[in-house]
């Protein structure tokens, strides 16, 4: 009756930006996301016998999700458990910044609720389930390169290639502010409003089968070169969106300006931008270092945070204080 | 054989971004601006006897210019004077940075050549020809809201409305560099990489409809809110563009979060970008003094300029210097 589990999170190299139907969270078109080591999710869970509801904490301040408790839902459900959920959450970054904390945090509590109700699920599964909680969840099952794919109402996250060849990425963190439009809300205000949306989603087609060619041919500027293609293209989605939902600040503009710099200056590194104003910088991991000390010549240094591939999720002992506490 | 001529830049409240054909400047979409007082071109034309080449000074500076060139070839072909010219232009507002210098630099030269060789052409052909020079140039031939109309190869401006009904611009200079990319080199890009180049000029077709109905009811939100969206289209399909086009810099990001907080203020204001970083907001003239001490908390004085409508080419005398010097 008890779990606990950690999820990464993830930035996606071919976005998701819209949903073909709200409710299943099933996307307009498929993504490719490389899973993060340094930005995770903790959490633990336990079914309980004296709640009324379901509790949440997260980062130890209670929070009022419904979400959260129609997502413990789906477990109830699949495994006959009738009883309220203690939920306690730990991110180990600022929560909806464009960090993509909904990805980490759905993923984590997927793996927790896996183990609490015994249900013992497959990560296919796993994934697909996480997916109803968070879109971008799905992928943060799995680590390395991940692919969301979707067939009819089938839809999951598949590891396409473990990222093990010297690539990282450098999140440069411009905002710790909540956004003031929702990704959720975002994606319906551009599906319906862009006039362009329909090319978008026919060009995320052809972006994430060329990125898939390159990743497995490890052509890493191939890869780049989509990366950061496809988040423009994006962003242009929400600019052509009424209203206009534009994340960017100033300073994301200089950071996209010093990322052009490195690349005349030999130093091939490609950024990609979420519904957020922080900018992700794919590059080699032998890079990376070099490649923030040119950041912290503008920036803070706690504002640059590096990371390698991450895993995907993993089960967690349950401390001593959460099983007698 | 001589002949000065002053035409005013101007705003386009729906853009002009691509050609449907490079030789002839002939948009792939039809535009509306604003002609602007505050900014002009004045251009004084003579063609000489003692030349062997046309000779070409902006701001008192000799200038290396094909385009001049072949212009004033049009002027020579349709005369049958067989003289080179030299071409004296000023401009009261710097050049190339978003500002559009073209549009009122090839309507004034138009202007003058069409005194120095005696063709005295209606407006209607002059705007046509001032085109070939500069696409927008053919909108600078008229005052007030000038519609750019395109009927197979027949291709001019037609003012629309005065404007004489308390509106007015201003233009916030951010930059007075000159574009990295032109707007001809950019308009290019756009069309040929563009995955929403097609989108954008069936959506241009509909705004210059509606904006034209919201123009001649004065209804002057409608008509704002139908030109920032089209500035945000235009932005959307260069940031589409491979490679892409941003001419924003931080502050533009600025400026638009400003012009956002009036409107909530209840001043109601409409930003427009042209391919530049510089922002042009449409307001009532009424409170341009209003907006502009906003907008001077933030930035310098000199680096914000309010025009009232301008109105078409005007002939102007040829100073005893001009005349003999």
């Amino acid at each position: 009756m008890k779990g606990k589990a950690r999820a990464h999170s993830n930035i996606a190299l071919i976005k998701y930006w819209g949903k073909s139907d709200e409710e299943l969270n099933l996307p307009t078109s498929g993504s490719l996301s490389l899973t993060l080591d340094a930005l995770y999710t903790d959490t633990y869970v336990s079914f309980e016998d004296n709640l009324n509801d379901d509790v949440f904490y997260l980062n130890n301040v209670l929070q009022n999700n419904t979400r959260v408790s129609r997502f413990i839902d789906i477990f109830r459900k699949l495994s006959g458990i009738n009883k309220f959920a203690l939920v306690k959450s730990t991110n180990n970054f600022p929560t909806a910044s464009g960090l993509a904390s909904s990805a980490s945090g759905f993923a984590a509590l997927a793996g927790a609720l896996n183990v609490a109700t015994g249900l013992n699920l497959g990560k296919k599964e796993l994934s697909s389930i996480a997916r109803r909680g968070s879109g971008s969840a799905a992928r943060s099952i799995y680590g390395g390169f991940v692919e969301w794919i979707t067939k009819g109402k089938e839809s999951y996250g598949k590891m396409l290639d473990d990222a093990n060849w010297d690539i990282g990425m450098i999140i440069v963190v411009l905002s710790q502010k909540e956004k003031a439009i929702s990704s959720r809300e975002g994606m319906k205000i551009s599906k319906s409003t862009s006039p362009f949306y329909s090319k978008w989603v026919e060009t995320s087609k052809s972006d994430l089968k060329n990125i898939k060619e390159a990743i497995l041919k490890r052509d890493f500027e191939v890869m780049g070169d989509i990366t950061e293609r496809n988040s423009f293209l994006m962003h242009a989605i929400m600019i052509s969106s009424n209203p206009v939902l534009l994340y960017w600040e100033p300073d994301t503009l200089n950071v996209i300006q010093m990322v052009k710099e490195l690349r005349k200056d030999g130093i091939m590194c490609y950024l990609t931008i979420d519904a957020g104003a922080n900018v992700n910088i794919l590059c080699r991991l032998s890079q990376a270092n070099l490649i923030k000390s040119h950041l912290c010549k503008t920036f803070n240094e706690e504002s640059i945070i590096i990371s390698k591939p991450g895993s995907g999720i993993k089960t967690l002992n349950i401390s001593k204080d959460e099983l007698y506490g």
